[in-house]
């Protein structure tokens, strides 16, 4: 199957890759780095992206950025970026893509663990997390010849720690490989509309 | 205790008013009706709101727009109607009103029953309430002062089958006088952090 990975440079989009490459062709896309560019803050450059690429049998997303601040100190313009980025982002890789992937494949999106298990200075995250759940049970009911939409919400990744680990005390981190399987459950399974956890 | 109600003129809003009324002053917010004017879109509406009130014991709010379209023909700025409206408008109630609730005050917001209950046309108000269930996991560690919120997520309201009841098939209409109590859960019960479901 062709696979468009976005976010491929990512943490989770590397364990996505490990996971997939072996059994699929995958296309790596990134803002500035892999096989092919696209923002997720532009429509027209997803839109850009599928016309580049043709059609595919899965879209998994691995990005999205959201701003970490104090609650108190939480200004609308930080929080919006979570809503318009990593939500309003993935969900335009939906919107934009149901023409450009086969009957029955699927979108999977990636959210995160802050809206079941939250951190000091992470209530934007959660808040996008939240919406991105939410968003899959909603859309699911209504894709068109067979499509599903998921969205896998991994705890801290093992090769995160040594960058954020500090931001998640207690969190238990969850091996790379292990992310790589929820997306695999998405893309090579068969349901539909569900929030994938992983921890 | 003083309560503010936003959308008090609404369904759920009457319902909590009804509720509340008994044992609290309400001071009734609407967009043009009520006590008091504000507009949750507008920051600086909410703010101005805030310092003509002063303090009060709690701050429950029963409003926030989406926009309802079938997926396939969602439209970005239709789907940012619920992440403006709807949740940063909620969300900037308790962000602008840290400084007006008194200690161990709370911030009692409303999502719906979309993001677990779906219907066609719903993927915006799925991802709306969302987005609000996360918001209240992540901040409820963050407020300063004991403060509180929480998010009530009813079901469609009796009070609201005439004009909605055909587009929610098979879904059991909630009594008002139910989804009053849930509020009163929040504003004077002690819980924070937690979505209240009324179904």
């Amino acid at each position: 199957m062709k696979i468009i990975v976005v976010g491929a440079e990512g943490d989770v989009g590397r364990a996505v890759c490990a996971e997939l490459s072996g059994r699929h062709e995958i296309i790596r896309v990134g803002r500035t780095s892999g096989d092919v560019q696209a923002d997720l803050a532009d429509r027209s450059s997803i839109e850009a992206m599928y016309r580049r690429i043709g059609k595919v049998g899965a879209v998994v997303s691995a990005a999205g950025s959201v701003h970490f601040a104090a609650l108190t100190e939480f200004m609308e313009a930080q929080f919006m970026l979570g809503l318009t980025n990593k939500v309003m982002g993935q969900i335009n890789l939906v919107l934009a893509g149901l023409n450009h992937v086969e009957d029955g494949g699927s979108f999977t999106l990636t959210s995160g663990v802050l809206d079941r298990d939250p951190i000091r200075m992470g209530a934007g995250a959660a808040t996008a997390n939240g919406a991105l759940g939410g968003f899959v049970v909603g859309a699911a009911i209504e894709m068109p010849r067979g499509l599903r939409v998921n969205v896998v919400s991994p705890g801290l990744l093992e090769t995160s720690v040594e960058r954020y680990g500090s931001w998640f005390p207690g969190h238990v981190p969850v091996p790379a490989a292990r992310v790589g399987l929820a997306y695999a459950k998405s893309v090579d399974g068969a349901i539909t509309g569900k929030v994938i956890i992983v921890e």
